[in-house]
């Protein structure tokens, strides 16, 4: 931090996200000195990471630190810390190693986690969900063993339910994992074992809707749905997880209240998510009169500030928000891309006493999801694309926007390279250093 | 493992590292049934450990899954599972899942560990060794967090001990570590911290003998003095490390006894190795007179048998042997590879009814070392070559090893980038995902 005489407004981000990242290389010419704090040393790229979970890629392809992001930003301190509470009468924000960082302005970005509708306790330890570099290769291990201790198993039921996935939610995320492991079983194990066929693994998604993918036009959804079924997954729609144990999952239809049982050692959750609590938290200690939804969300103002709280902003997963229509902004990256954006403009005008912004508008440019190699659906306005050309659509995108991270090269290197030789690169288990025995699955 | 009617001679073998795997690999074509058994469901490309620790590669890109390499073997199966003890009388393996695995020929190459001369509980947690992507990842994790501390701190004092990195060893793999930690704090990181110039760090290599790369000829160890010397690396021959604490080393010389203390967090031990239990408990099962050494290395016979017992072979880094001029064969990958290969062919021609082999012969093609970007030293039979020559032969021969490996292509090519965009693509810090609150150094 260039230090000048008089001190600089200085601007805490919270969260090296989308939402903060962005917001933090949206200051980089403001004059401002701005601190982004987050617990880890790297921003991450969060869409791709079921690729990590399915032995695609690797974690270093889809995470940047965020020190080498930031470098040229004489006016960016990088802060590797945790966050734990607010001290709004100071203006401090209080790290969980003791330490306090000033702040004029605050910008909370610290995102959302998996949650389970009440049984966090029990359901998270068996049923990862899809959130960090942790998660993906806690997934990649849960779903790598099972095949292995196929290959030792010689009970055929027990064998059955180790080759058996179920994903919980069928959204883009349970989609796009689904996908990946039944290309992973049909395409990239051929061979590979010898008790078995990894081909006549089963893989399960249910999902609360009628449909899979929601959000995109009914074709999309019966094109995704076709793909999924071409790659040998099972989808089961209108029913819930009702009980998830390390032998089975129970799904309940909501259409006749029957429920079905499913053997099963390997679940991953890919359902609900909740905002970082550190959003309710602040609005306490603000006293501020803004809604927090069950999930944690904060309701913002226009200009995504705290209501009442011009120095306070909430970006991306953690704040709800309605468009122009009334419809509420789904939190996805685009939101918090130009969330970060736009409130690195608003704190740029302030300080230069400029004009303040019209109230932060979503520009929607539509959504996408892949399924397996060289499938995809996409939806932009009117125009729905699916099959190949959506796929390389998908991939065109996703390379621009990897476009920020310094090793975009090597992920369109890998990509490319898996694609070619329908091979995966990063099939590897691996454990702490602390853990000497190996909880191989049995 | 394509079952016939009468059951083939069954060979078991222990351990998936360079020995292990170039044996399988050598009975590819045997009329016999092979079992490869590991705790991991990778092989390993250990000599390139230290660049993950570094953050130059990542962990998959230096370890291919076994199951992959072996798919194309359809006598060979893989087997995921820690070997306990043997039962030498029934000729079955005992896995410590309780399992049990029957073997007419056991090939035992579960290779070496780090030890602490007698200090293992002390020292260990705090001086990690390099020898699995755990113990990489851990080092990683280490000296990542030590410059990010450095950047929070404001104490000079303690910030110099965080910025400075004390390396126990000065062979191939402490002359590397120490090369590549240089490397990345003069270039890779330059412009990424506020609080101090990541140049300014300190690397000492402390190392018993008179010169560091003890097995090259003198002249190559001046070269590399001088290349480790121009990455700002500071090297103490012909002293032992006599304390090692959470915040300093303690240095005995043994020319003078005189004690040096270095203010450190971070230490990386690069020193001894021992060899796996397993071998001393093998000849104790067999009640073999085979001498164990304090390693923990078993002298076998020319032939690499436990000495009077034809159908167990002990090989690579677990094994004590002579050349022909009397001197130990070294604990380096190509002695492993070699032996491999040799015992495949000894266990082919006996069930072949073939004449036998004659004594193992190890080739010694030479020994190579790289010091940063760009520099190595090499040396084969007369030829010593250091510099950049010695660097690309490095480069072009480890290219070539790396061929048994299918993702060889992408390390090249992640080598290439990180050489010439002079950045380290895989500086992420991770955790366990049961770790909540990281330990991050103060």
């Amino acid at each position: 931090m260039a230090e000048s005489s008089t001190p600089r407004h200085h601007v805490v981000v919270i969260g090296g996200g989308f939402a903060g990242l962005y917001c933090a290389q949206g200051l980089g010419r403001s004059p401002v000195d701005v601190t982004l704090v987050d617990r880890r040393n790297f921003h991450l790229f969060q869409p791709l990471l079921y690729q990590v979970a399915t032995g695609s890629l690797s974690p270093a392809n889809i995470a940047a630190p965020l020190r080498t992001i930031l470098k040229r930003q004489a006016n960016v301190r990088v802060w590797l810390g945790e966050v734990s509470d607010f001290d709004t009468v100071k203006k401090e924000v209080a790290l969980a190693d003791g330490s306090r960082l000033p702040y004029d302005t605050l910008v909370v970005a610290c995102g959302s986690h998996h949650h389970y509708f009440g049984h966090d306790a029990e359901w998270e330890p068996i049923a990862p969900g899809l959130k960090t570099i942790e998660d993906a290769t806690e997934i990649r291990r849960n779903i790598l063993l099972a095949f292995e201790a196929a290959e030792r198993e010689t009970d055929p039921d027990k064998r059955k339910r180790l080759l058996t996935f179920v994903i919980v939610g069928g959204g883009p995320t349970g989609v796009e994992l689904a996908g990946a492991i039944g290309e992973l079983a049909r395409t990239t194990m051929t061979r590979e074992f010898r008790a078995f066929n990894p081909a006549d693994c089963r893989v399960v998604v249910v999902e609360g809707q009628p449909r899979v993918l929601t959000n995109f036009h009914e074709k999309l959804s019966a094109k995704a749905l076709q793909a999924l079924t071409a790659l040998g997954v099972e989808v089961q729609c209108d029913a819930h997880v009702t009980a998830v144990t390390p032998t089975h999952v129970e799904i309940t239809s909501d259409v006749d209240k029957s429920v079905r049982r499913i053997e099963t050692s390997t679940v991953v959750w890919a359902a609900g998510v909740k905002a970082n609590p550190l959003g309710r938290k602040l609005v306490e200690r603000l006293g501020a009169k803004a809604d927090v939804d069950r999930g944690g969300r904060v309701s913002v103002a226009p200009d995504c500030t705290v209501p009442g709280f011009a120095d306070y902003f909430i970006i991306g997963d953690m704040m709800s928000q309605k468009d122009a229509a009334g419809k509420p902004l789904p939190g996805v990256a685009p939101v918090a891309m130009q969330q970060g954006d736009y409130v690195a403009d608003v704190i740029d005008r302030r300080v230069r006493g400029k004009s303040p912004r019209a109230a932060f508008h979503y520009w929607d440019k539509g959504s996408m999801a892949t399924i397996g190699r060289a499938r995809a659906v996409v939806e932009t306005g009117r125009i729905r694309l699916s099959g190949l050309i959506a796929w390389l659509a998908w991939l065109f995108i996703h390379v621009l926007y990897l476009a920020r991270f310094e090793n975009r090269l090597l992920v369109v290197f890998q990509w490319f390279f898996a694609y070619v030789t329908n091979n995966r690169a990063a099939r590897i288990i691996t454990w702490m250093r602390t853990e000497e025995q190996p909880d191989q699955k049995a």
